[in-house]
Order: structure tokens, then sequence, then C-alpha cells
């Protein structure tokens, strides 16, 4: 698991002066970064093998300028070329729960255009910062992404 | 149904090239709030008494720029106080999927802060536009909003 | 000269309620992008040896959700390796006059990391879409981009 | 003078890969809330009764990702009912310049829809804040906003 400290600008809110719903996506995907960062060293995204595949995300409660957030990811479950992260988006002054997300995402070799298995290193890496991760064996599967 | 059409602008890319994954909440939001101007014929959502609860989306294929897109929009379920909108954004040209997502929009009395009943005459509204939204009578329910 | 029509989005207000003011860049870009186009054929920004150099506007009238602009451009001076492009922002319907920006863009070599000279090609291109350019033969310069 | 730090997000570049020209823009605007904050102790830009009338800026040098930037905001000149900031943007680490930029912010009376004076309260925290400020007596004026 890993924690991520976002600060909230002006120009994340919208005319109804609340973080908008979009800019939770932003907080996510700097939450994903800095995980990422953790498990393979590198800090650019453009040089990451990952594709975002789905995002859902309930909003538990508004927030407003002038709060700090603290984004914390985990892998919940890893299957043979994706996995799925979970994050919690919470206040950092009094730890009021703001958002819960899933984000699925998807080891892709961009050049040929399809998924990948990830690597036993990488697998070994996210088991070490999330010892709780389920593993599934094999994707027999259902059409979706294994 | 309403189909509303994008224009993907070069900001809307990362550096990865291609419409960036928060950009496409902006585009559903742009697209429910034609649905709900056609509905209400208030085209401001500040004035709008909606909040938004939930929303899933899966990214099916990455957009470049100069490409054109539609969004439709459809109430799929309709319950006491909130609904269940369906999104589909397509490339103009090629008709190409490019995302699919669902949207939990609550009915939301802002001064009380808490949800309050669809009116009748905005149901009567949203069959007219989506004849087909199955509609659950009442919300014995699940913890969820209803 | 070029026009563009550019279409506001929710995102695009901010918490006071009108378009937010780093947003008429993105509005800028998109005309920029455009006039580029028109120059070159290229319609990607990426494959374009452009670099921004200056932005100046001046805001003149706020913008609200529901209105639609136009974005003008034209190549006011023409140096070695940089034009100015003026651009004046106008609400459509009303022809309300909402900013007016300059743009100083430099002909840029991101091999070398340095200004290269507009080729003459560009220049008559220029000179076509916007007869009343100005053109300063050399730049004996003020240390300044020529 | 007041120094705000920036943290560059993923979603701040563009497809050219380093932080978009108009991302500047909400750079500066949280420096100009800070300072605001700073001067009259209120956090909120939606409470506070300005308004941004003008902003230029020379961009020196690109911004990657990784990168942490700091704003440094002063008051260079205070007229009857508008002051000219001046804002430079850092990179922290090696202190290269990255940006700079003016900004005329105006004293405005929302509900009357026009500028008013500003406070002599006001006026003493700037030259606290800034001690160098230039101050104009009077605006006997070019047509301009004084």
């Amino acid at each position: 698991m890993l924690t991520v400290p976002i600060e909230v600008r002006f120009r994340d809110l919208d005319a109804i002066g609340h973080v908008n719903n979009a800019v939770y996506l932003t907080y996510l995907e700097q939450a994903r970064l800095a995980y990422w960062a953790a498990l393979t060293g590198q800090a650019d995204l453009r040089s990451i093998d990952i594709i975002l595949a789905r995002v859902a995300i309930d909003y538990r409660s508004p927030v407003s300028l002038g709060e700090s957030l603290d984004v914390t990811v985990r892998c919940a479950s890893l299957r043979r070329s994706s996995c799925t992260l979970e994050l919690r988006v919470t206040e950092r002054a009094s730890g009021r729960l703001v958002a819960e997300a899933q984000n699925v995402v998807v080891y892709y070799d961009y050049a040929a255009g399809r998924s990948k298995a990830i690597p036993e290193t990488l697998r070994q890496r996210i088991r070490e910062l999330d010892p709780g991760v389920e593993e599934t064996p094999s994707a027999a599967a259902t059409g979706g992404v294994s």
C-alpha cells in the first residue's frame, strides 16, 4: 500500500464550488503513477507498459478549496496480465472519506497492441508492497481482460 | 436517448498522445448536462438538483487528436431518488466504440443535504425520452442510494 | 485570418461561475493549431516545429456556460524565425469582445534545441492568409527572439 | 514577496511531453490565491473582490514530469484600483527559470460591475509584504484600468 498526498488547486473546482468529478481521476492517476514508480523505479508513465482499462468511482463527500487529500493505493487482485487497484481518497485533517475507486490496469505491449503477461519480478514487488493481494492462477476466463 | 457531439481539444491529450482518462468524465458531463437540459429545460448544472454518486467507465479504444466523438446518453433505470444513465462514446466518422459508462445520478436537496424523490413530472419526461427505462417501484434496498 | 469556433464546456468554468482565465489559453491553442494546419496541412501540433515563447491576454468580458465563442487568428508580424499572432475571442451570438491576445511563436528545431529560419514556402502561405502581415527584413535585434 | 510551491501533475503535461502553456496560468492562480490570502486572511478566491484583467507570460524553459516548481509573487506597482503582480516560476532543485509573468489584478465591485478603490488597510499590507512596490498617486490616466 502506498499513500500519495494531493494538494487541491482552485482550478480543480467547478462552478458548483467543489472539486469536479473528473478531477478525481487526475488524483487517482497521480497515485497510480507513484505506485508504479514504487514498484518499478520508473517515474514516467510514458515509459510504463500499462494501460487503464476500467475505472469505477464512488463519490462519498464533496471536497472544498483549502482541503488537502491523501490517496491510498493497494493492489487488490493480480491476474496474468492485469491487476485491480483499490484506491481511497480521504481528507487529510479529518480523515473523512471522500471517494473510493477501483482501477483495472493492464500490462500492455504498445508495439504489438495487446496485453502481455506481468513478469514475475513485478509480481514479486506487488506481493511485497501488498501482501494481501489475491492472485488468480489462470484466467480460463470470461472474455474480459485476464 | 440523446446524442451529444464532442470536439476533441489538443489539451484533452496527455503525454501518451491520447485523450487522457480523466477527460472522458468531462465528455460524459457535457452529455449529462445536455440530457438534463432536454428533460427540464434548464441548461445550467448549477441550477439542477442532481449530484453524481458513482461513475464506472470502460475504456475501449484510445482517441487521437483530430477525431470527433459522439456521446449517447440514456436513462437505463429509475429509482425513487436516483437513476442510472448509460453512456456510450463513439468516434463519429467510423462509429468505433471508444468507451462505455454508467453514471448514478441522485436527485438532491442541497439545502437539506440529502436525496429527495424525483418528481412525477420529471419521471414522465424520462419515460418519454427513454421509453425502455426500467423502474424500480420501491427501494426495499441494499444499503445504497435508492 | 482564420476563425475557429469553440464550444464552452462546463469544466471550463471555475468556482466563480465563469470560464477560468487559464482555459482561454486552451482556446487560443485550438486556434493556433487550426491556423498552423491551414498554413502547412499538418493537423497535429506534435509534428509542427513551433514553440510558444510568449502570451499576452487582455480579459475583456467574462464568459458564461451556454455561450459559444469564435477565435480569430491572424499573423500580425513575421520575423526571421518567429511571428506574432493576434487573436480575438468573441461571443458568437452577440459579437461581444471577450478577450484579445498576442502569441509569439518561434519556428524551432527541437533536435538542435534552437530557433531556425521560417522557410520561404511557409512565409508565402502566411502572406496569402494574412496579406497585411508586417515583415521585419532582418533581426539586427534586441536580444530577444528574432 | 511570497513563494508558493507547485507539484507538477501528469495531467499538466500535453502531448509534447511538457507542462502545457495553459497550465502555467493555473500555477500563477495558485500563487495569486496564496498572495491574496497572505494579504487579507481570506483563503477563498470566491470571497475576494478581485478580477484578473491581463496576463503576460514569457515561457523560458519547458517543464518535465517529476520536476517541482516554485512561484514567487510580488506586487510591483499599485494604482487606485488595480495592481501589477510580477511572478517568476523556477524549478526547485536547480533554480532554473521556467517562466516570468505579469498579472494585472483589479479590485472589483461585482455587484456594481465596476472597479473600486483599493482600501488603505489593504494597501498597507501590500507595502509590508512588498516594500519596493511602486505607487502611482493618481490615475489621470490613459483610458485603461487605473
